[in-house]
């Protein structure tokens, strides 16, 4: 049986990712940049005054105060977007908007406040300006042919923000995988149906989509497949919009698990126990190229193995380089029991406290027991050794993907 | 001046939660439920078997060992699925499969690999049974008429497989609020145009837009009035679909901040000046029944104003109980300056280290520096009186939304 660690290693060393496309900027939210922006221009493009007042030769106020004040002739309004005409001289300003560009000659901003209405067409200077005062420079957020957004980063609004200051509409990204989902079981009637006796209700579609689309990705389609070889092979063979295919249930031991059958004739396909719990029977390979899973058929055991294995692979089909979900160190609120040799996943929730994390196990547990996942936003991990855990010790906790703790 | 707590507890107190609307359950990933799903059936719907095995009567096993084996009689094969048709009895056992119901009279179900091949048409059996061994009871994760999920539950992937084993297909739950976006501002040119002298690129509205997204909401429209109050105006008119507006600019304090007089004169606006930078100057009021933020124009500012005061009115739109954001406690990894008296808001990156959390500030800062918000998943809080923090102090520190630290 191979260990969580080795199965999420061998995994990740079977793809790599996605090839790029140009998008336009909102598409690409939460995808990573594939080819470097570099500045085409500085930003700001032009020294631009920072707050509203007047443009003036900081040298020009020396000793201006409230009670001693400064006439200067007003040469100028200058309101945002537009070009300055004049060129501030000794004894004059020129009245300026935040953002707009400072006209020649001046080298300092002074606030509204620091200034009164003087005679006609004249300002009363009441404080003194240091050169620099108030001028954002041109170049100092960036320069042209600075790398602006290396590739690899991630695009959240501020970075997509900043392409667009730059006058991009477009950039080139990894875009999200597109996912097949094959839900198997001739026992799975779908919800909305008559559940006819020995039949259950279909969970594992709207959980596995759900999952595929909080991971970033996006689901091209969702099939089911009755037991049945050909109905396998055939779901198998309509997979042609996939970066990556999900199978959910068939993949254990019993005479009826002919997903495995199919899966096999028709790819690449390796057959794992993997020593974990829930979710110890994993299949892993590739279909035409494509990725595949074969993930359990009970409910948690699927949620489980798709947030250990499944989320990091589409993390790196889209490019990412942190691809294992991140743990975090939490006091047990309860005492929770655990037998070797298999690392456990509890369904909990975890919040903050005083000193650090809490977390509180589930009341119910099992890789059937849908219940124990409301309101989870975390799994506690049990290693392998463990022979439990006790109220107040530290132990490992996986945050749920997109659960702020 | 507000303090950023009044400013916060005043926005939240002007929205309630939309109203509910059925939808389907895929349709409800990320919502609240507005109305309980109840059990109208049990889960498991029947008693079935865990396990791949042989159902049997568990006294009957008694004393049953590799070295002593017990023969039973195989009086039938249940798949998946499939109506048990025969009574187990003493010495006798059904051959059974995961999922499948346990047969009348069983009392346990033996794994595979604790039986082996008899005589045809028989089973040895290598070990001895307990009563209730690898059966899920019928109602163990919930029975009929219990509530599987309450009214405000947030909707995750667990949550709707849970309503989707009990057969629904439709949820009531808060829809996600639709917000329209207009940005201001005469020195504003879109991306992808030509940048004449003294004007800007628009990046307010892809930040604008990606922080709506990133935050679950949905975006109705993006428009771009001049700074002429009938524009502005006219785009105000143009709001229909909106549950919350969103203006950028046009908010200050200058001559040509003309957003101000027109939103006085089409609804009900509060004009503020809250204690914290970036961000001073905001508004927030109503137009139409409908919420509305005017953001200060300096991109960093319209993007921490949003996180701060924007994004939990959405949360609150859309259900949730839990709007404002969360804060973490980090260790700052270098020196930030800051000058009292406003509470400030620095773009870093943290990430986790041994013991708890640590912070960078980001190396630019300011309104304007969008290069700042690169690569940064988070906030430091500088607090009002605060003189500066040093290299090695615990600061509070705000994870941007959907960041995972």
């Amino acid at each position: 049986m191979l260990t969580v660690d080795e199965a999420q290693a061998l995994v990740l060393d079977a793809v790599s990712a996605l090839p790029p496309r140009r998008m336009s900027l909102l598409e690409a939210l939460g995808c990573v940049l594939a080819e470097p922006v570099v500045a085409p221009i500085a930003l700001p493009p032009f020294d631009n005054s920072a707050m509203d007042g007047f443009a003036v030769i900081a040298q020009d106020t020396r000793g201006a105060t409230a009670e001693a004040p400064r006439a200067m002739k007003v040469i100028e309004d200058v309101p945002a977007g537009s070009e300055p005409q004049r060129r501030v001289q000794p004894g004059t300003a020129a009245r300026i908007m935040t953002g707009a560009p400072v006209p020649a000659g001046a080298d300092a901003v002074l606030l509204v406040e620091h200034t009164r209405p003087g005679l006609p067409g004249e300002v009363d200077v009441l404080a003194a300006a240091k050169p620099g005062d108030n001028i954002r420079p041109r170049g100092e957020d960036i320069e042209p042919g600075e790398v602006a957004l290396a590739a690899g980063q991630a695009l959240g609004p501020g970075e997509l923000g900043l392409a667009a200051a730059l006058g991009g509409t477009e950039v080139s990204a990894i875009r999200p995988p597109r996912v097949v989902i094959i839900t198997t079981g001739s026992e799975v009637v779908a919800p909305g149906e008559e559940l006819r006796p020995g039949a259950i209700y279909d969970s594992n579609q709207v959980t596995m989509a759900a999952s595929v689309l909080a991971a970033g990705a996006q689901v091209a389609r969702c099939m089911h497949a009755a037991d049945d070889e050909a109905a396998v092979a055939e779901a198998l063979a309509d997979c042609g919009e996939a970066d990556l295919i999900i199978t959910v249930g068939g993949v254990s031991v019993g005479d009826y698990d002919l997903v495995k059958t199919a899966l096999q004739r028709v790819g690449e396909i390796k057959f794992w126990r993997i020593l974990m719990k829930p979710g110890k029977p994993v299949a892993f390979g590739h279909v035409d190229g494509r990725a595949l899973f074969g993930l359990p058929g009970n409910p948690v055991s699927a949620l489980v193995t798709f947030e250990l294995l499944v989320a990091p692979v589409l993390r790196k089909l889209a490019g990412r380089t942190e691809c294992l979900p991140a743990a975090i160190k939490a006091r047990l609120l309860s005492d929770v029991s655990h037998k070797p040799p298999r690392r456990e996943y509890v369904q909990a929730v975890t919040r903050r406290a005083e000193d650090g994390y809490v977390v509180q196990p589930q009341a119910k547990r099992g890789s059937a027991m849908l219940t124990s996942t409301v309101g989870a936003n975390s799994l506690v991990v049990l290693p392998e050794e463990s022979r439990g855990e006790r109220a107040g010790d530290l132990v490992e906790v996986i945050p749920a993907a997109g659960a702020v703790l």
